[in-house]
């Protein structure tokens, strides 16, 4: 059965990296000592092992291990025998290019739908939706596809930002390009706003934390659901 | 002689579409009364007769006429032909996918190297540069390459916005996505803010409008530029 945290961000402002997940990660990793990392997407290029280490600072106060991805020669193996799997944030075009230069996306997705618990936080939230495009990074790389994990039937806007009232600026709102999404591709968008997540329990997904979300169909108005809700689009 | 103008934004605050950059082009266009409109990039998701007809009007003030390159069957002919050149902005994804689509980039490039008077607006000053990957546009369709004119020696993000201090969002900000840029590429990339436009006269390329422009080259802190100061890279 599949068990998923599929969250916005990694950090909120003004707490360490992680840290408003973790009662939620002792939980969802209750089963497994160590986590698998896949620092592909490296925020502002970090390097793997640099990224590693700070996941492995904040994993390291609920106890668990973590090892990274980069580390293995037989990446496929290391994914296959791994208990628990986070995929974290930075550029979703990296992260996708790399999974696709190594082939890992046939091997992850079996993985999660085989029940390993996995955390994806911004682009590795990005990647569980059907396909990378509602993500807000830039093309600083070119994958050979934008088809992603599609362990959930829909897409992740992460980070979803409200349109400011009182901006100036005349570039697209983050609402304006989920439309243009919507005028070429029929797949539902989850908005989720800095803090909430989805929590993936088989075919039940429930949104999480303090705020709501706010969900795009196509043809139809956009809508909020609360904390505490189900989302589904049958 | 290249002829060009690469504008950040076709609308600023609080005026009409193309008001503010109508007495240059007035100027940029005053050996043709016909401009041929590339609508492809058709902002949320608009008809291409729908946007034609909105620069229709803009340009109206200024005595010009306007023909949509949809109207036309031999697309490149139209190209071929044109007396002056303008494509608009909207998704910079769509825009390329389409100019692949129909076989344009080099008719473009050729008709934009023999002197044709060009504007281009922010998808539309995109493609302008080397490639589409500093765009801040999401990927709704899959173009077969990020490659696009390459008019000028690098590239362009328009609507460049700074940082905003008090912002408590998580999200890379828009230098942290050119940083993440250079750690793959190495071609300097110029941030347009909202206002500002490039005169490209041959080979002399200078900054217009009333707003300095952040300069970005890899591996050295960013600058900024002043308007009126010629852009050069050697």
């Amino acid at each position: 059965m599949k068990n998923i945290i599929v969250a916005s961000t990694s950090t909120i402002h003004n707490a360490a990296y992680l840290e408003y997940l973790l009662p939620t990660l002792e939980e969802h990793f209750s089963d497994t000592k160590e986590i698998l990392f896949i620092p592909f997407a490296r925020p502002s290029g970090i390097t793997h092992k640099g990224y590693t280490e700070k996941v492995a600072t904040s994993f390291k106060k609920i106890d668990k291990k973590v090892k990274g991805l980069h580390e293995y020669e037989d990446k496929k193996k290391a994914i296959e025998r791994a208990g628990g799997l986070f995929t974290g944030g930075g550029n979703t075009f990296l992260l996708v290019q790399q999974l696709y230069k190594y082939e890992l996306l046939h091997v992850l997705r079996e993985a999660i739908f085989n029940g390993v618990p996995y955390l994806g936080t911004s682009a590795g939230s990005n990647i569980c939706g059907v396909t990378m495009q509602t993500t807000n990074d830039m093309p600083i790389v070119y994958p050979p596809s934008f088809k992603t994990l599609g362990v959930i039937p829909f897409n992740i806007n992460p980070h979803y930002l409200d349109p400011d009232p009182n901006s100036k600026h005349m570039g697209e709102t983050r609402e304006t390009r989920i439309k243009e999404f919507h005028k070429f591709n029929n797949l539902p968008v989850v908005g989720l706003r800095e803090g909430s997540w989805l929590a993936v329990k088989g075919d039940e997904i429930m949104l999480k934390g303090n705020l709501r979300a706010r969900i795009f169909e196509q043809d139809i108005p956009p809508y909020e659901i609360e904390s505490g809700e189900l989302i589904s689009f049958e």
